[in-house]
């Protein structure tokens, strides 16, 4: 039976957003695994109740149910070990946790500050006050508030990506040669961003701006040709 | 024949203060290799020529000389594959030299804005001047206006340690169960710290303190019985 991922969908259900179901996205192809991914979206509590929590993306692999990006990573090497791995040994595997935690509090916090209000004008409907409630409570002021100055975020973005951008002076890959889920973890971020938003967060001679193309093209171009905005 | 470490010292010979040298001196005796360290100054440019540069580290391993911490840790981990592991695997490899990056690009600056003084006062006679100079050019300011505001930078290097202390939620060390070489790639830094200043960069409750007292009671307490200042 074909692997499912509950994934998250915005207004149109093909536009899928997730920096975290992007991970997983990349993972599940990279092990070449066939996938079925059902749209979701935030208020489509009942639909995952079954997962135990509310959050995406939820795994679905034959009797078995695996929530949160990093789990699910774990439980795809663990489970398909004669795949091409994701993480390559042990060491690696907490390595990349670290970068993980990287991307989670250096990075996701500004790219919010830049595409909050983008992600919410591509919601479904029924999303939107559930949206913008939890976060403008989060974030202690108004959607529009919170991105007012993207400018100043996108610099800061840019300062953040210096370990990454002198990392890709040596490699192409965080994975070196090849990607592995450490650079997944870092693309799901970009994408996010690139498939609600037309703000351009990388200059084009950024190394961090070709090595995102590498990875917009890997799979026969699976996130190029995802809907989103051009990059 | 025993291996050599050109390492960096203050006027005091026995104050070894560089975050470069320190990660080598722990992979060393991770490897449980002897070591035989030399002291060294900044303008002792002459006794470290026959490795065609002027900076420490700079080891000597029998008829070969390796400089530069990344290229000696790599050096030593493919020279003695049947010591313990620095990496673990190629991507480990690859991921180590993110967190290397990511120490050199977002700690080390802010660790400057709280010890460059510190360093300075540390100094042999004869490296004072070559230190103002090449530091106080590269700043842009004086050493003294450069540390005027360590608390901010204190604060700064905290929040800048929050992939780190998530990090250590989940295991005790970058490597696990027990440290590799991302883990002397961070500690490094801390190290040179507590070599020359008795500011207290870390709160005695933070994930981080006691990751550090940790790795400074690695190997019989190796670097805690340093001269150094207590943490």
């Amino acid at each position: 039976m074909v692997i499912q991922l509950y994934d998250l969908a915005g207004v149109d259900e093909n536009r899928r957003f997730s920096p975290y179901c992007w991970r997983i996205r990349m993972a599940l192809v990279h092990k070449e695994l066939q996938v079925q991914t059902i749209p979701w979206r935030f208020t489509d509590k009942a639909a995952i109740a079954f997962s135990g929590q509310g959050a995406v993306p939820v795994l679905v692999d034959g009797d078995l149910t695996v929530v949160d990006s990093w789990r699910i990573a774990n439980y795809l090497e663990d489970q398909y070990p004669d795949r091409a791995p994701l993480f390559g040994c042990e060491a690696a595997r907490h390595h990349a946790l670290f970068i993980k935690l990287w991307v989670e509090r250096v990075l996701n916090p500004l790219a919010l500050r830049m595409v909050a209000l983008d992600i919410f004008k591509h919601l479904h409907e029924k999303d939107r006050a559930y949206f913008r409630e939890t976060r403008e409570k989060r974030f202690g002021m108004s959607l529009e508030a919170y991105v007012s100055n993207r400018e100043q975020a996108r610099d800061g973005f840019r300062e953040a990506l210096a370990p990454l951008r002198a990392f890709l002076g040596e490699q192409p890959f965080l994975g070196g040669l090849k990607p592995l889920f450490a650079d997944y973890l870092v693309f799901g971020t970009f994408q996010w961003m690139r498939c609600v938003s037309d703000f351009q967060v990388l200059a084009k001679d950024d190394p961090v701006y070709a090595w995102r193309a590498r990875l917009l093209d890997l799979y026969g171009g699976l996130a190029r040709a995802a809907v989103g905005y051009p990059v």
